[in-house]
């Protein structure tokens, strides 16, 4: 099978948000899809979204190219060695964010380790379960994968000819190393997350009522499920401890600033160094998709608060042939105006706030 | 005058982001506006941009209602001395997010506190200076306001016609409870955000490709500027130095159990507890601009990457009739279409998925 085709026959073991979404990914290129979960009514939902049919008790007549095992850190070794004994596919993989764990876990149960690529698709939404599952989850998105010295390369051609039909870019990296960098950038903010949001459980009513965008930002993912997120940090137990430490560390040093543990000048100082370190930190992150994010200029338009306005923003901005390349609306509600805050190419900014203004908008700026 | 009247004649000291929003909100009123500014540069801008005209250096022939001074939390002390000894207005407000120390500091400078209300506008942009100021940025925003036994209800009711000038809606709130509020909500997340981000700077490049959308949330507000923010911690740094002791404290505490120092079924516990405060904490955060979130409904639309469709799609939605409340767009490089998320009252929502689905558009789910 050539690395740039979608496999002919996938087996997606858990049809949660990322196995369902796999498997629509996969039903677009044609691919047969077999389909198991333990929940029956997650199962009978894939099918019905037409994700695939249930895979039969029974032996399979046919191999699979591919089994996908999308369950969590903690089930992928058994759910494994369980698949490789039924002879399920020719080669397997597994979409957990954690991947060091559970590969040892595999060896220790005795699993094939030529056959299985690690694999980790970095994308996700807040919902949950096949309901909220999307064929075009993957678009643009990295999918890291973890081969190992033991693992053959016709797996490996199988699994990126997954990735690719699946519209995603597979990322090559070592399983330690892969845990890592989630545990940098996806499991310890997580665990950070959660205890600033803890912070305002016991608040006062007035302080909610202070809260604006910066908090809301901070801490949303601390609405997240926590069996899910329990499963996870405890497979990547000892990187997210290396990092929630060194984020203690800071914030303990600055209290202590704050207490006046420091000189008067030593304060300031203190907090300029964590604060620029934090500067630098943030300007690391790429933008979406892993691109650097481009420098858009933004036009904010004054907008009444009722059906049809966009539309006519929408179709003025497409008579300026500018491509709005994201937006953002304001409410105030009581009031009957919002602002749409419209993000386009430095270049066509002039043109477009030009075009609005013409045609009777308010822009202000 | 009424409570509900805009003033005639207001004074703005520093002609930032928010000095000048409020002058161009109070413009819209016909109110004359003042405007003072160490830095002639901003002064001129603010001026050219209709926010109003140049403070005179002589003595003002007729006082001013009000004077705002728009001056970090440092500086509020020693500018309402010397707006007072100029006679500039008969009251006088700030806008600084802190307000206990600053008060402090004003009574310490023997200034007039009758006339002085403490206030604090809860609204920001990420841009900062006159060029990003907006008439409407405090449109149905929360504004803080922290009189005290010593102020004069003429002034609490001037400053109050102020605030409703510009579409703000006043909360009372005594000065130590708002600095412990926006130590909660505000100040102390501003830090561990940094302290979060700070782990990316010595980053492998690989984590940084594995970044999602959780980090990037967390990390946002990192990229303030630490000078603004070194001011606004010191003068606020008890408050503040509190949250961070709690947050560093669940941290290291989730760390150690992580790091095994608990029997195995305790690190689940450990998390559990911790997260589950986390999901509570986060419940509290009212929706924007302090009214509860309304449950919205989001129709997913996948669109054509190209000027002029965007149009198309809130025009059908406005020939259905529905009013879109938020957008969101989510591009993937390298591939011609993107995905359009709208937000809709959920009793619209299948009315746009049928209006969409009818005219040609795919709305996966």
């Amino acid at each position: 099978m050539d690395v740039a085709e979608a496999p002919e026959r996938v087996v997606v073991i858990g049809t949660g948000l990322i196995g369902t979404s796999i498997a629509l990914a996969l039903r677009e290129h044609g691919t047969e899809v077999l389909l198991d979960d333990r929940d029956p009514v997650a199962l009978r939902l894939a099918a019905e979204l037409g994700a695939g049919v249930p895979l039969p008790e029974a032996a399979l007549a046919r191999r699979a190219d591919l089994a996908v095992l999308a369950v969590p850190p903690g089930a992928v070794a058994a759910t494994l060695r369980d698949a490789q004994k039924r002879g399920l596919a020719r080669a397997y993989t597994d979409v957990a964010s954690v991947k060091d764990r559970p590969l040892r876990e595999a060896a220790e149960l005795g699993c094939d380790l030529r056959g299985f690529v690690a694999g980790h698709p970095l994308a996700g939404r807040e919902r949950s379960g096949p309901a909220a599952a999307r064929g075009d989850l993957f678009l643009g998105r990295t999918w890291a994968l973890c081969p190992t010295a033991a693992t053959a390369p016709e797996a490996v051609a199988a699994v990126t000819g997954l990735v690719r039909a699946c519209g995603a870019r597979p990322l090559t990296v070592a399983p330690a190393e892969h845990d890592r960098a989630v545990a940098l950038v996806s499991h310890g903010p997580h665990v950070v997350a959660a205890a600033t949001a803890a912070r305002l459980e016991g608040a006062d009513d007035v302080a909610l009522r202070l809260a604006g965008q910066g908090v809301r930002d901070v801490t949303r993912i601390a609405a997240s499920d926590p069996e899910l997120w329990i499963g996870i940090l405890t497979a990547n137990a000892e990187p997210v401890a290396g990092v929630l430490e060194s984020v203690a560390a800071d914030l303990a040093r600055a209290a202590a600033a704050l207490r006046g543990d420091v000189p008067a000048d030593g304060l300031a100082e203190a907090l300029r160094e964590l604060l620029g370190r934090g500067n630098a930190g943030r300007a690391r992150i790429p933008g979406k998709h892993g691109e650097r994010a481009p420098a858009y200029a933004v036009v904010s338009v004054v907008i009444p608060d009722r059906p049809g306005e966009l539309a006519l923003l929408f179709q003025a901005a497409g008579v300026a042939g500018v491509n709005i390349e994201d937006v953002t609306i304001e409410h105030s509600p009581g009031l009957p105006v919002g602002v749409a805050e419209l993000a386009v190419r430095p270049e066509a900014a002039e043109r477009l706030a030009g075009e609005l203004r013409a045609r009777g908008w308010s822009v202000p700026g």
